[in-house]
């Protein structure tokens, strides 16, 4: 429970398991500084926490079930690494160890268009894939922002624009390879659309965050690209109005594609950073897909509810340059906030409440953070009930993690007592295995512990992630640095 | 593994056990002959398996932990009973045990229509559910044709005809109060739309078929009643014509509500038990959901591609008298199979294969049917790539079944091999356990067996049902009669 408290000396790989893992990887293993120093970091706020002691590039699932073995072996800590993206500390050596990079398992295998399937390595990305799409009529949906790898976004079961009408990777993934802590090759689920066949591991692994195996093969859903699209920006005279009419078009059951809220102050930041002059007010940014004529039917409904809540210059763009024009400022948000202070990193909070919540909870917290005077960007996909501040700090300031910390704590313990998550689609990572103790209670935290301890009774997979003190034993080589201690 | 092989001697409920139950339960619990009777009975075509050795009709939460807590004081079965109409012998005492009748927990607790989700007891059926809905502009969409308690809808992972459309039970349920084989409640999922918080214990639930945890309450999805609706029947020379037609509708993108597949003995079956006069022919019958003008688009599309493949006689409806009138011949079939052989029951099938592989598999296995001389019905959930042939046996003829079951078995193959499943929407319950370990491999079952194992290390909820021999110990009362072995 808590070895938290118990750092190990920093002893380094052993010699002997150094020796192996030259032979058996050579060129594809380095202990070099530069390359140890890629793969501590990812897009999280944690600067402290020291690299792994190796990285190995894997090639195929024989080289993934090779190093876990090996790992198993020395009880050494395995983190699998994809495109470096995530923002909760998944990749970080907490305890030192292996980085697993899988980037050049890159290879999409296949492309099944009449099933509306594709089936890809875990370190081809979602542009990647969306570009070997090109010409099927089909489209991979999920779109995290990041140019993130399909096994990073399935790790951590990833979402984002979108997801209001395409699903989460929760949905989106049928079946999975995957190599468990003993190094063996498992398959969960087939291309079938639906079954019932046993206990659903694949979502048992989507979102496990490299803890319960190593993701080798991932089939995924493809769809349809839509006859028509549209983009559609509307400025509000207030955050409250903006999410009022969020709430209202989510409730009027039209299918919109994306609805994304985006508060004055990252417009702001946006504009500054991306050169653009968008009105500085709140302002929802939305997408429509359907046939023509459905894509205008929507287009107009939305027009006229976001009417009742004051919208006004709602203007929108069906050709593909300007919609992308649109879509600069959402995409671009998390860098121009970052942008925005010379230096700072953002915490980005992540909570995800029921639709009917989402005024009280946002609008209460825009409050404290106002308050409290700290920097913050706002993005939310409030089709979803999901919104993002990012609490813009020095990193080396602990006294201004302190203050953003405590303002995510407030945030989550609202979104819970909401009926919410503390996380709609970046994870726990190391940042939030607290909160998830605080959401799902002791008794599911319990048995998600027993779980792991199953899937990998050495606690070599990612440890020090998602559960506090999963294992107890075993591959506790170097503790977290207490400067990114979660708060209380 | 092997524990099918070892019959142990029928020895009822110990008397300590019985006296205590009489006094935790009074009236709720009984062990009349008629009681047990009617607990020991579903749609399946077991009948040789002896009924429980008691009922226990819980009435609330705290009903279900005593009697879990009893049952495992005692290391005896008991099994969760809702609406009685699994078709796979889930609710069978293969190991004799307590049938844990919820059929009385059937509250709806809450409709929260902005938010479109609803919170109703595990006894609460879906017909019950939409009835509680009405004036609401919402509905529950999944519909697996019984009018199924919601609670074994989501032991089954159950789904039906429009999840084509809305998914299915994985994709429907969003949070879980379940009590575990120890007696204690755990939460799982919140009533947030998404979540990457730790590992998704609900959808490992869903599915689980009473053998890790009996379900409480369950939180599920609504979704807005579509301003406009209309059916279409379709009929076809051939049932190849028909497959094509309904492969090319799924692959063109349309968000067909529902499209099923009768084949022509199924529709006579029908005229002659629901007194229809629909053209005898393979059919197509077809739901188109949303606004006035993209119905009338969806119907124009699918009515031109049906064109291509010979179908004729197009005919929609568009008022809910109609409506219904079409759909009286799907959901009749099952009885109408049942009804046209005296005494006979149903041996059903449940393949899904990926909508490419459906002509392959469909035709294949009509081939191999009609070859063998069994009678049977034949209807699918064609937009999922799901089909159930019903083959009607006297369950009292031994070499009935076994021409039944070595035709499922080829069929389970084929569709393995097409990268489909054994079971679509039924689940495994005691009639696919090696189809389970065929599809999934030993490595998978062998995580799934070790999930059952930490959740229920006595192995009294639902023993006998999903995987052979989870625990090899305790609970072992009585084995699964061997007439109703599955194929090798």
């Amino acid at each position: 429970m808590n070895d938290r408290m118990t750092p190990a000396p920093d002893q380094g790989l052993p010699a002997p398991l150094l020796a192996e893992l030259q032979t058996r990887f050579g060129p594809r293993f380095s202990t070099a500084a530069a390359v140890r120093e890629q793969h501590g970091r990812d897009e999280s706020s944690f600067v402290d926490v020291n690299p792994p002691d190796a990285v190995v590039f894997a090639e195929d699932v024989a080289d993934v079930q090779a190093l876990l073995a090996l790992a198993g072996r020395y009880a050494v800590p395995v983190i699998p690494f994809g495109a470096g993206s995530s923002l909760e500390g998944h990749l970080l050596a907490v305890r030192g160890g292996i980085s697993l990079d899988v980037s050049r398992m890159n290879r999409v295998l296949a492309i099944d268009t009449a099933d509306m399937t594709a089936t890809v390595q875990p370190g081809v990305t979602r542009m990647q894939l969306n570009q070997a799409l090109k010409g099927t009529g089909l489209f991979f949906p999920v779109d995290p922002g990041a140019d993130a790898s399909i096994g990073g976004m399935c790790a951590t079961r990833a979402s984002g624009t979108n997801a209001v009408r395409y699903g989460t990777m929760r949905e989106n993934v049928l079946a999975l390879q995957v190599v468990t802590a003993a190094g063996e090759i498992v398959h969960t689920g087939t291309r079938a659309r639906k079954s019932s066949a046993g206990y659903d591991l694949t979502r048992l692994m989507v979102g496990s965050e490299g803890t319960l195996g190593v993701f080798t093969e991932i089939v995924v859903r493809l769809h349809p690209l839509p006859e028509a699209q549209s983009a559609a920006v509307c400025s509000f005279p207030g955050i409250a109005d903006a999410v009022g009419a969020a709430i209202d078009i989510v409730q009027s059951g039209i299918p919109i594609a994306r609805m994304e809220l985006i508060d004055a102050n990252t417009v702001r930041m946006v504009n500054r950073y991306s050169k653009l002059d968008l009105r500085e007010e709140p302002m929802l940014l939305m997408e429509f897909h359907g046939t023509p004529a459905s894509v205008r039917e929507q287009a107009e409904t939305v027009e006229a509810l976001a009417g009742e809540h004051g919208g006004a210059a709602f203007a929108w763009a069906t050709d593909p340059e300007a919609r992308s024009r649109l879509w600069t400022a959402r995409h671009h948000a998390y860098f121009a906030a970052i942008a925005s202070i010379p230096g700072c990193r953002a915490i980005s909070t992540d909570t995800c409440v029921p639709i009917s919540r989402l005024a009280e909870c946002l609008l209460e917290s825009v409050r404290e953070a106002d308050e409290m005077g700290v920097p913050y960007s706002l993005v939310g996909h409030v089709g979803d009930g999901n919104f993002h501040f990012g609490y813009l700090i020095d990193p080396h300031k602990p006294e201004q993690r302190e203050r953003a910390e405590l303002l995510n704590a407030r945030l989550v313990a609202r979104a819970i007592r909401l009926d919410g998550t503390c996380s709609g689609e970046h994870g726990i990572g190391m940042h939030k295995m607290d909160f998830l103790v605080q959401e799902a209670g002791l008794p599911a935290v319990e048995l998600m512990r027993a779980i792991k301890r199953v899937f990998d009774p050495q606690n070599i997979l990612n440890p020090g992630k998602v559960l506090w003190g999963a294992a107890g034993q075993g591959a506790l080589r170097r503790s977290w640095a207490t400067s990114v201690a979660t708060p209380p």
